[in-house]
């Protein structure tokens, strides 16, 4: 039978040596001989890998003096995902790795600083006899705030399939009083893994009425009643990249309170999405879209931040909120999802995903209309 | 409407509050005034709390003088989950512990430094003014090798649910030959969320086919076909906990090799649960499962470890391998898995969780048949 994940591109480039060479770039811009990944999301960037055990041991000269690490359990599928690096079949992968740097050249061999335990360097620095381990942090992190071709492509299909799944679900009446929220989360992931979803991206949050106005609420045996408000914030998970959105919507006839607050929320969500831009500091647009917020009275009541990056990880580099540093790139995938929450009435959020522009508007990748939804 | 999460049992003792002093006396064992715990499992062990972001300074004295730490989007469930210790809700949250030990009376504050990465050591170090951070792994893993009555309880449900998701799906018609891997691994999760489970406890493995001789194999789009052994590798969370189990069906009648195989491994899977008890060598029930295998000259086809311990984590300690350290106590939770895998062919592993006896024989948290049951 077929192998469970696609294997490379017969006859054209594999992404992933192309994010090496990029890698590798940054290591001897750092001074470094090699660079030893054991953060799996990392290893899976720079490999393919999809496994649960597997370590990169990159060497900045080439591929043939780098190693793949995995093991006995995955024999066959790294075989398939990663055919173009030789490899190393051990259970202590990382230790495996780090041995064998000395004798591939490498004297100088950066680590995860920021993912490696205490413990676990302490092990590696033993293991790499003949090579000294110094801090690397974020070399590949880096790299990975500014998505590829295949990246957004991946991307795009999540957000979309998600898309689909809320769609479905309001069209088969999946959204009415008396049904629970953990009965609409349920369903509305079992539409994204039915439409070709690995699974959900993160637990879903699906918030009726008063629980509305919890930012990060799980999902109960409460049931719905007409005049809720109901957040629904998921993604689906699709080829290992995350999508991320939420939509407000309300049982029945929007009262006028809940109309004002959506058209407040609906605005600020414009406004930031409208401020993305390369070269522009991600501070600015979390502002862009507070303002309007802040404006009406409303400031105290948007309770975090106003995006993320988002990728092969839900939550990544750039930070869009009042105290980041970071500043946009064209490629770079974000969400703008300003809330406003009322304590013990309700709260709207409404995010997208966005693809950062070099130059006019923003792509958004989440295609689910903004304007208020009244259902049944 | 409700919370989300069940709160305290009224006018019981908590299990949260045992534990932490279960840890107490260990955290003065190793002559520290404090454990700076970080690890999200460890986090919930001690103080009920299921969120994201959360840490526990624990003061080697007594509650009133630790502190549990979360941020924002959490106040509301920290206070549902968390009532029985002082919070300090801020964003940089181990941080904000860290630099309040010294004042708590901390000096000599113990960290996991199997959990903590190297860059967030250097950074709590700083955090820490007026307290020394010191190595302190695994004093929490220690204790939550032997499950409490609590935990044994949420994995006994989980078992049971997992049970009853597999009867109902071949009850339903829903293993037969056309469907694909994938479909049978949405149906089974659906059924587990819709029997209550908070998901599925770890990616399902439904290999058919050739496929069930790849010990670890993702679900493909690969249709079923008359005669296949299809293996189902899945649990179900339920509080924080994870049920694990594997059986392999056949999809009609068995041939002569199937039934074989399926005997062999039976017959070693029967072993390995009879040699459970408390002070037998971990190593001991490997090999007494592996025994009749080795014997059948299939040795090099069993390609794993024997089992391994389950709760709040998938996997975690005791390790039941040929290799392995651990010896086995009253109330440790250990699945028995082995598998005898013919390449290209197919393979067989049969997977139940158990509960270590202090006498006598163990009780089987999972209870679907073990006998080879013939599909359709």
């Amino acid at each position: 039978m077929t192998a469970a994940v696609p294997t490379s591109t017969r006859g054209g480039a594999r992404p992933e040596a192309a994010r090496r060479e990029a890698v590798r770039a940054r290591v001897r811009a750092a001074g470094l001989d090699g660079l030893l990944v054991t953060d799996l999301v990392n290893v899976r960037y720079l490999t393919g890998f999809t496994g649960s055990n597997g370590a990169l041991l990159l060497a900045a000269t080439d591929d043939a003096g780098s190693r793949f690490g995995t093991d006995g359990r995955y024999t066959t599928r790294a075989a398939a995902e990663v055919p173009d690096l030789p490899a190393v079949v051990e259970r202590a992968t990382a230790l495996a790795l780090a041995s064998r740097a000395s004798a591939l050249g490498i004297r100088r061999l950066g680590f995860e600083s920021d993912a490696v335990t205490v413990d676990a360097h302490a092990a590696l620095a033993g293991a790499a006899e003949g090579a000294t381990l110094e801090r690397a942090p974020g070399l590949v992190a880096q790299l990975r705030v500014v998505k590829d071709d295949t990246e957004i492509e991946a991307l795009r299909r999540a957000c979309t399939l998600a898309d689909t799944a809320l769609t479905d679900l309001l069209d088969a009446g999946g959204v009415r009083a008396g049904r629970t929220e953990r009965e609409i989360a349920l369903d509305l992931e079992f539409r994204m893994r039915a439409l070709g979803a690995d699974g959900p991206s993160f637990d879903s949050i699906v918030a009726a009425g008063p629980n509305s106005a919890i930012p990060h609420h799980a999902p109960t045996d409460a049931a719905l009643r007409p005049g809720d408000l109901l957040k629904l914030d998921f993604g689906a998970l699709v080829d290992g990249y995350h999508s991320d959105m939420t939509r407000t919507v309300v049982l029945g006839r929007a009262a006028d309170w809940q109309r004002e607050l959506y058209a407040l929320v609906q605005g600020a969500q414009a406004a930031g999405c409208a401020a993305l831009g390369a070269g522009v500091p991600a501070a600015k647009v979390d502002a862009a879209s507070r303002e309007p917020i802040t404006a009406a009275g409303r400031g105290a009541e948007f309770l975090h931040g106003l995006g993320h990056g988002v990728g092969l990880q839900i939550h990544e580099a750039p930070a869009l909120s009042a105290s980041s540093k970071d500043v946009l790139e064209a490629g770079m995938v974000v969400t703008v999802e300003p809330g406003v929450y009322l304590a013990g009435r309700g709260g709207v959020r409404i995010e997208d995903a966005l693809v950062v522009p070099g130059s006019g508007p923003a792509e958004g990748l989440t295609g689910f209309t903004k304007d208020l939804v009244e259902v049944g």
